[in-house]
């Protein structure tokens, strides 16, 4: 983006979604009271951005008649389309990087999610995903006596010893890994949601080689792997199943968000994936996000809000996808219309596009992008065209 | 529309606006505590459409693929537009008659609609309107004095007795009355907000033929005007200055929503109009809504949610405007684009195409009825069309 605006002589603002950030409306009881949190919505946001542009315009000299283009990525890049969307007199164009705007009620399948990550492992190696579908029998084995949990505890050095109710969580904190891993399988070093080397999978997956391995190797091999994602450092001394991955990205008001609009359903079969099967269960989510939040979901609320997959009335919106991105299974992957184009870039992981110019930026990339500002350059030919002005 | 209906083998379905009618989500307290009244906006209102929409096409059979054409006279006008702006995958297309969707802040003259008004009644006859300017003069001169109050009074048949006091409450009566008729000049006898002969501003300029005569009989002439509106039926013994001749269409709800997002300002100068001057006071205004419903307006934010001026990338809505209704002025009575398109109905008054067939109508209306339906038909033939089913 920073490459971009210049580009284009362009402006750069970054919104804080409001109730991530600093951005608490009721201060430290924003996530207390469940009335604190009515605000909390998509359409919220969308309307702090259109606040906020108006504000901008009227404040900044000379920005008044200046188009505006909505950027986004993941459930920014959401924000961004539903953006051009609703509110197309406010921009003239939107970037929807790894937007999965599709991953709601049964608009794409459940498992297509879990069975990219399992693509990516397997493209690396497909004894890295058979290892991964092999392991989660391994680890009932283990935890089911006293000293194979102990072993287990060891193997994985966990901080803190596994007790047989922990089993769930540790399959649970597994699989988040490796969805992790998929999420940013970028081909340079990076420092997204963990430090990473380049290509990580690649390198998760060379400890990961030979299934046929007993029960305690497995589990060896799985320490190396997930080794690979929390400790790039070398610096840590054991493995936190706690740490969340994903918390500075705000996890408490994502789960407040996924319990009310934002519901996706997710699911695997461990046959076209290498997960446990699990089935999507909206009662179980929904009893969930009762106790937790007190709380039910509208998990058709999005699509009836935002169209599904009827947007073909709308203009100018890039969708961008990597295809080693799990999040481009909801995405849009095929033009929907001349103004509303996908653009799909391989080897690319989750908004790949939006990251700053580097030296090892694959050929794929460097085209997407140009791509992108071909579309961004055209809208604003269009805004300064005479006969539609400031449409 | 039960005429149209039937010839494009239609349902129809008159949703309710919440706050309105029966709908009260809080029962009878929905107006006592300003916490109830939360869920009162056009933003709400369009999500409702949204839900019931879904709903009818869920559980109706055979209704699922049928293309939906939003259709409203007046806010429900606006609220057809604005639908159709926001939810185009949900209706392929929009009839919003009489819809003043441009009668905030300054997108047209905060005087215009009190112009038409006085054009209204100076086409019928130029003393008519002259006669109205000068009586308010001739009020002030009779109230300033007790025995003048008490004449006054006596004249306009008054149910109950002036105070000088009453005397503003009582231009703001007579002013509402000349506006309301305004609206509902219609061609043939009505009962929209009063039971009325045809072209009621005819009858009424009938008595207010000379702007030359004393207060006294000034007065007189007006109470016969006023008596067309209040007493069409002749069982009316007194005229009640309390009687708020829209109750019925429920001036709580909107007087609730004029303070908070709809706020249309409105200013007369005396000399484009007929009334006494009065300057678009926002000020007075607020301070007024805040000690009614302890809310202030936001009379910015119906532009930044639906555009104002800047609607050219949507689709499909045809704004009908009859050209004797004050409230065209703050509507679309030009082509926007090939597809946003305005109806012009000569001698129209408020959303008089969407009243039932009838012998007077004139050749104009009907031909303006035509071009509405040729336009639906459009509508629903693109909606058939392979290529873009069902956006």
């Amino acid at each position: 983006m920073w490459d971009v605006a210049e580009e284009l002589k362009a402006m750069l603002v970054f919104a804080e979604h409001r109730y991530y950030g600093e951005s608490l409306p009721f201060g430290e009881d924003s996530f207390k009271d469940s009335q604190n949190l009515n605000f909390l919505t998509s359409e919220q946001a969308l309307a702090d951005f259109a606040e906020l542009i108006k504000h901008l315009k009227k404040t900044i000299p000379g920005a008044e008649n200046q188009p505006v283009i909505a950027i986004g990525g993941s459930y920014g890049g959401m924000l961004a389309a539903w953006f051009r969307m609703k509110y197309p007199h406010l921009v003239v164009g939107a970037l929807a990087a790894s937007a999965p705007i599709w991953q709601f009620e049964d608009l794409v399948p459940c498992g297509l999610f879990m069975k990219i990550v399992t693509e990516d492992f397997r493209k690396s190696n497909s004894n890295c995903s058979e290892s991964i579908r092999r392991s989660w029998a391994a680890i009932d084995r283990l935890a089911s006596t006293s000293s194979g949990l102990r072993g287990l505890s060891q193997m994985l050095r966990l901080c803190s010893p596994l007790t047989s109710e922990d089993i769930e969580r540790l399959k649970d904190w597994i699989t988040e890994t490796w969805v992790n891993l998929a999420m940013v399988d970028y081909p340079y070093e990076s420092n997204f949601l963990q430090p990473l080397p380049a290509w990580p999978i690649k390198v998760v997956c060379q400890f990961l080689n030979n299934p046929d391995v007993s029960d305690s190797l497995m589990l060896e091999n799985i320490f190396q792997a997930l080794n690979v994602y929390y400790n790039y450092s070398g610096q840590v001394k054991c493995l936190n199943m706690s740490e969340i991955a994903t918390s500075s990205l705000g996890s408490q008001g994502w789960s407040y968000q996924a319990c009310t609009e934002m519901v996706m359903p997710f699911c695997s079969n461990g046959v076209d994936d290498m997960f446990e099967p699990q089935q999507w269960n909206l009662k179980k989510f929904s009893d969930d996000c009762f106790s937790q939040w007190h709380v039910r979901p509208r998990p058709s609320w999005i699509t009836t809000m935002y169209g599904g997959k009827n947007i073909s009335s709308h203009t100018n919106i890039v969708f961008s996808n990597g295809d080693l991105d799990p999040w481009s299974g909801g995405g849009v992957t095929k033009d929907i219309s001349d103004t509303l184009v996908a653009v799909i870039i391989p080897q690319g992981a989750h908004h790949l596009d939006l990251r700053a110019n580097n030296a090892y930026d694959p050929k794929a990339l460097l085209l997407a992008r140009s791509l992108e500002v071909k579309y961004m350059k055209q809208w604003i030919r269009d805004f300064y065209k005479p006969s539609r002005r400031r449409h």
